[in-house]
């Protein structure tokens, strides 16, 4: 398995016609929750005071992060950053 | 209780005395290790390729995490980062 | 309590339409004094030469500033930077 | 008057003479004390996490304050930021 | 007295109305000239292939000089840098 | 399987005793050459006018590289930079 | 010969008509299968999460990259960075 | 006339021989004071709150800056940045 | 005489008329060729791979420079940066 | 041939003894003279004010530039960027 902490900072175009906005984001949590129930999206926190957030994720392969990334619906107004993850040598997990 | 994204890069002067230096490590998993047990310190990864972490913290306050990030033994060689977060709309937690 | 350090730089889009731009202007307002009003935004200065202020919120948690933070009626046209302060040992507060 | 928001990053050479470190930290503290009791220095935070300060100073005039910067005794293990402020519109001050 | 070193960059978008921008540049120039001849703006210089400038202004405080440039016609079309100046030790004057 | 690219920046303190430099450096080189036998380390490529390389992994999983870079007998004297690829569309292989 | 690193940051307007778009995406495919099957074009490989690319050339000169950079059916709507590289002291190719 | 900005921010070693580290200082004094009363050096301005000035030269040419900041006794101590300037269209000078 | 290095990055806006782009594009040649023919722009190099030059400059003062480059045909869709250069010490010129 | 844009930035370690400061110095000059007279270093500008120049080398390949710029007597006190630099369509050249 591997392991990813991504950050993704969104931009949504003002000019965006609401009814796809609204659409967009609901197909993006839609496509969220099931890959946190999936336990590929292990953690997904809020940065306080920006459109943005942290994410875990807990895949097979960077190959299949890329896939899921690039499936984001939001992922043409977003900035995504990607640093591969490893145990710690002082977790206690 | 308060959440917060935590960077940590390490970097330990070379002329440090060698037994300080390993002291200094062996101090600061213990004290690593009691915060995670206590469950004030839930999440550490090591970042890929860096003498470097990335930690989550859940405390009382602000306050409660400058006094665990001050007394860390590492403190004085390390360059912190620390970011407010909170739950995520989309979270399913 | 939890105090916070953030900034904001406005930067409203030329084409919004100037009503719509006043109106949210004086929502900002009354939004911005009703919280000062409650203790919650205890300081707010304008950075001279900036179409930007600086503000201490002293708020229950993080996640109470991000509520207010992504309420401002100007939040779609800010750059928001949050830091997390805590007492200085040599304040005589 | 004239207010100015200052940010100090403070980092003192390892090699210091422990003796003087202590007395300068010492006698920083007493000069800030001053300060603060004379309504010049009216608020000093710590950053969460960092060995830096948020403070604010109301003085007479831009010379005055750079006096008392260059006077802080840990003036040379600092790096300063200076911006100045003035009256928010939407303040209820 | 205060005085202050200001950078200006402007940029005026390119679809702005030619009357409109014509008109708001003769009025900055005018604006401008004004405070020049106040004692208010002593020097005022071009960046070598900018559109930008090097200013110093001499005012009463750093409330008038946010006076001053929030009423800039130019205004919204800059980015605006100020750096409080004081008396430098070598100076002769 | 994983790929990576990684940026090695290296800077050698110039007080290193110089036997042990050499030593380092044709550890490094011994290190290199059987990874790049092992195929795990397929391209190594140097910067022109850098003490810098540009590295392709080819490993298991992350966890797998870290521990590769984290043995590289410069390590301590790098500065590293990780990037996860992955196949692209377009690519004929 | 001469060997070029080249990392190509795509951003392509929302505006672009969908079929320009889809039609430039196709011609930028042929282009560059055509270039990997003459063996100018060796590498190509997508960063994880970005609509971006590391590219490794293999041809006659700069000059030679300019005109195939220059070509570029998405040319007008990257960032392209480009550096030389020669053969590392380590490699075993 | 050749007219320039010139910003220097300076860094004395905390090591150098205070004798030296005065003598030097005082050579810059006089050196300055020197090219000042030449009106080649017109303006000299500290910059509040940190070990830097703001310096406006007016020579014969580059050539004659390039002379006299090489011959500045705490050049070797200087970070220094020049930018030339031009006469400003709006300036009544 | 006097001697400047100058970086021009050009992106000239996608919705720019095909006509007046290509118009202004031709005037910019023939401008730079012109001063090219009359020294004063004794060096042109495109950047590999960007929309971008490096030029020197061989004038009479920083004031012609800066009207030779306030009437590039380009000049709204560049970034323009300057630095003046002298003769190296080193040079065999 | 190939045609590259170098820039040099030099920082000699204060404590370097002087006369190998001195000796490498003379080694540089003639180092960089010879490959002046061989046609492989046209062009040596000083920046104003830098203890930095510009540099045009023009070389079988980037190999070759390796090789020179390794070489350097003062490459290792030395910060270098490269850039490949190719005919400009505009050049009379």
């Amino acid at each position: 398995m591997a392991l990813f902490h991504v950050r993704m900072d969104v931009e949504i175009p003002r000019d965006l016609d609401p009814a796809v906005r609204d659409e967009t984001i609901a197909r993006e949590k839609a496509y969220s929750q099931q890959l946190q129930r999936d336990g590929k999206w292990p953690h997904l926190w809020r940065i306080v005071g920006q459109y943005s957030n942290i994410s875990i994720f807990d895949v097979e392969s960077a190959d299949e992060l890329h896939e899921i990334l690039w499936g984001l619906p939001l992922f043409p107004y977003m900035r995504v950053e990607v640093m591969p993850l490893t145990r710690h040598g002082s977790s206690i997990r």
